[in-house]
């Protein structure tokens, strides 16, 4: 940590900020510039909140010199994490391929796109029994009921399923039930739920909050893993940006990026990222060019009549084609999918 | 809603979308233009997800011509709401002027703030038990023991109480025991905890989220009002932006927006917005010449020990001298504080 | 400048950033932590670019601890700036009443709007004879006719006369019959003509870019000043947000970091900000409240008809009224309009 | 165009509407719903700014149905465009392989960069001659000797040179001398200069600005196109997000959005996006394996002692290994460099 001091501090201004420092267990090192005298702080302040300082009359800003998470990091954990959902790994050179459709409605319809996914090369299945919905208004999932479906479809496929948790109150059902936990990008900062994640040790797909930066995202897993469960998987979705033409602004610099900084692996959902059909295809394809763990994606057997997103989910027969592509490029990358 | 077709769009094709819309109920309007067809459609659209729409292959976009909400919105509700918090009014002229510390720390340290801030003339008293922290090594707050530190000062000063709920597993005790239960920005669409607020009758100060636009946010009043709980109270807090050196750019157009497209009051937030002490008054000001119906600032008697947020704190002293000059200027826009 | 180095640097790798340092005329001070050792550069770091440092392998980061800028900067000029407009003087205490329609149309318009402006109180006529408009397809201004009528409006009224400058190609008339030279959000970093502005010694009246930080905007400020001409006034007239209800968002923080880090008088544009009249007064009270050293407002008799930005503008009765109330708010924070 | 009234307006306030519409040479088509009134707007609406309308009190909003731009629209223009540099062609499968240093800063530097780009695949050499550098005090670039070193280098390799233009005084000399002019990011909406680019027949590669929309870049291309000067080629270079630990954010998507809205080519920076070596070579597969029509890449000899952006800059033997990885891709992809 760093404090940069205002120009023309005094000695004793400069002690009085010291002493807080010390204070705080770190030591400290002064550098007296032309202009402006510098403090670095030595010794563990992943636990200080540099806000503090920033109180101090004499001090101008303070800087963090390293990453705040300590778990989740690549400097402490040198090698790639390989989650095993139920049998099937992610990360590490192993690809996660969840396809299925935006929500739950039907055991007929989950069941049908299920065995063509599966059939297409997917080694997951997804579907969403809880929604969140931006609209009080609009459907909100079939619930439990969606679930008992998702649980129907693995039987018959033999597919780990994959579902979004939105509430503490499901936590033990889904525990049970459910094989990788998605918790949505409205919900990455949900403190109250990602420190419940700690109890159970079911595999996490941590989604990239809209306006989350790399460090907030990389906190939250953060959160998870210090609560107990270190079984975390990061899935960016896209972000928010001026542009309203596309749903949000898919960042595939987070994939090397989150390699560099963390040891855990990184799934691409360009389904919701888009929100348009015609820009899964390309995204993918880039997605797994650029070295993703896995990708997620939505896939109907009838779009136009979802009752969710049926914008942005492939037909299965485009799936299938897909995948065919994904599978040249990833070997290439060097990745394959169990 | 509007419908646009792609050009040159056959009869077959429009009467196939045609039908979609009247199969949810809407009547239908056909304008075909030189190049473009486009489908007016007439109902209502609320519950609608126009998403649906953007699927079929004639379809180029889908366009809400009315806002998505309705209990939130002054168009079925012309006067100003006045939200009434144990006897203390906001909205409608009436100004509610929160304070108190970031973090409820300890006993004495709530009851100095507290009686400082009521000569001052705060008409609220505000103070964290539950932190939302980006970091899991950050001070959480101190929890249920610091909720009854508040009620402490409330009992001492007769000012009502403000805090921030961030888990259902708390709604019974902040029900009986919170005059103004907050919803932070990290939470405004955790629509689990959303709904589950109908199922009590306080007072809501509903944040808006970091990256929320206007529609969001009133979207996430109208959940809480859907749900049976019809008193809510906006906050703006600031929204993130490029800007780094200040911590969030508080968008103070919210203010005459908010009044235009809703009924509920707005309380501003300078404090959390800039996260800078000497940025608090002005923006304090300012809020009030456009309008707000409220202020919520921290103060705290020892900024440089607060333990959490200390730099964005004011001095009682400071904030004296603000209520006063914040005073005048309600004055001149019309309205009082209690 | 401080230098992060990589954990586990070498003693050897160490020597070599430090002689890369050195090479550049700065001085160095050397931290080692126990997880990292960072490097303190002391001496002029306003000319080096801190990327080259970034290239070296032992480096993760480098960061500025001094603002960039010296010229515009409050560290070397505490005193307020004082910008005289042919005799209107705008800052330190004087307020910049700038008013006048989106475009010249017509000599008649011009003379209207600015003889009732005038009355209200305005002390500067503004109007667009060149206009930057996104598509080529529409109204680009009535050029050097335009121009030619503002003089006529200044010879008419008095009223000093501010327009936009878009090319270099213009710079002499300009020179020679602008008494405030504006450049606009969109060239704010068109270096080219920014460089150009030295040669002359009309003030400047620089808008931020709908994306610039405090930093970019106050660095094309210090590009103007370098180049020669120090008679530059800072204009906020909204950045670019997530929000489409409004056109852009008036981050009136501008007011008070500007105050504390530069010298220069800021003005605020609420018209162009939001892009909605009844968006213009409350924000420019609340400018005036937090601080601002003038108002751009746009103002036409017809706004009807007008032929650009009508949307946006005042009619002069409501003009009128505005310039009323802010003067009120102007007398509590101590300012006056010459 | 789609105008919406607000609720409850009366007969004689839509023939008010209507006739304002029907002055601009347009056909009006009314649907009345059971709680607003929407007004279809038919004829070319490219030429009208659609905010004229909304001053009107009885309007609540204007929207656009069709894009408003023509030359540059695929729909107006079905085949993709191939643009010829010189005897290398881009687009249409054809991939333009665009790399060289950032800037020019030596005959030496250039000829040997020159000289490897070359064997390692490339077709064209890039080299900053001028630099837009958001500081006065930075280096500037070396001016027209640079571009005097980038035509040595061309005689010497044959490649053709692509090079930043700023100023329009030097329009006549990069027509006679550059084989693709580019417009920087900073100078997208500079209109003065993209007006005058309809005045010469070179290609132009056009930077998409750090904020600006998929249509405002389109926008931009048009004004060229509209000035006379068709042989555009887009060049995505990474927009401005929240996040900082990467200069900007690569947005990939923006390949399959140029492709269905325009038919001009789209190429892509890695480099001036993410700001740091190690993101190119994954997100240069990426862009290819998106459909990207070619790579504009930063290599340097000597990174370490580049005079800008060295830390984004590839060493040769790098540059080397990523063109045989990124033409397998290709292969898949069905696009070929020249």
């Amino acid at each position: 940590m760093i404090i940069v001091l205002k120009p023309r501090t005094t000695k004793q201004e400069i002690a009085r900020v010291e002493e807080m420092v010390k204070a705080r267990g770190l030591d400290t090192h002064i550098i007296e510039g032309s202009e402006m005298t510098i403090i670095g702080c030595i010794g563990d302040t992943t636990r200080i909140d540099i806000k503090l300082f920033e109180v101090d009359p004499s001090v101008t800003k303070v800087m963090h010199v390293q990453e705040p998470y300590k778990l989740a990091s690549r400097a402490f954990h040198p090698e790639d994490s390989v989650i095993d959902v139920s049998g099937v790994k992610i990360g590490g050179g192993h690809l996660g391929l969840i396809a299925g459709p935006c929500s739950v409605e039907s055991t007929e319809q989950v069941l049908e796109i299920a065995t063509t996914v599966k059939a297409a090369g997917a080694n997951l299945l997804r579907g969403g029994a809880f929604k969140p919905r931006t609209s009080p208004y609009s459907f909100q999932g079939m619930g439990l009921d969606g679930l008992n479906i998702l649980c129907e479809a693995k039987a018959a496929t033999g597919l780990p399923i994959v579902t979004e948790l939105m509430s503490t109150a499901h936590l033990d059902i889904f525990h049970e039930k459910v094989d990788l936990i998605q918790i949505g990008a409205r919900n990455m900062q949900n403190f109250d739920l990602l420190k419940r994640l700690g109890d159970i040790d079911r595999p996490i797909l941590l989604k990239r909050g809209l306006n989350a930066t790399y460090e907030e995202w990389f906190m939250s897993a953060e959160y998870i893993m210090a609560a107990g469960n270190e079984n975390v998987i990061l899935c960016e979705r896209g972000i928010r940006t001026f542009e309203s033409f596309t749903r949000n602004t898919l960042d595939l610099q987070s994939i090397p990026v989150g390699r560099k900084l963390t040891h855990l692996p990184i799934v691409i959902d360009p389904s919701h990222a888009g929100g348009k059909w015609w820009l899964v295809e390309p995204m993918a394809k880039a997605a797994v060019a650029a070295g993703a763990d896995g990708l997620m994606i939505e896939v109907h057997n009838n779009p136009e009549c979802a009752l969710c997103d049926g914008a942005q989910s492939l037909k299965p027969k485009k799936y299938e084609e897909l995948i065919r592509q994904v599978s040249g490029i990833a070997k290439i990358i060097g990745k394959t999918a169990d």
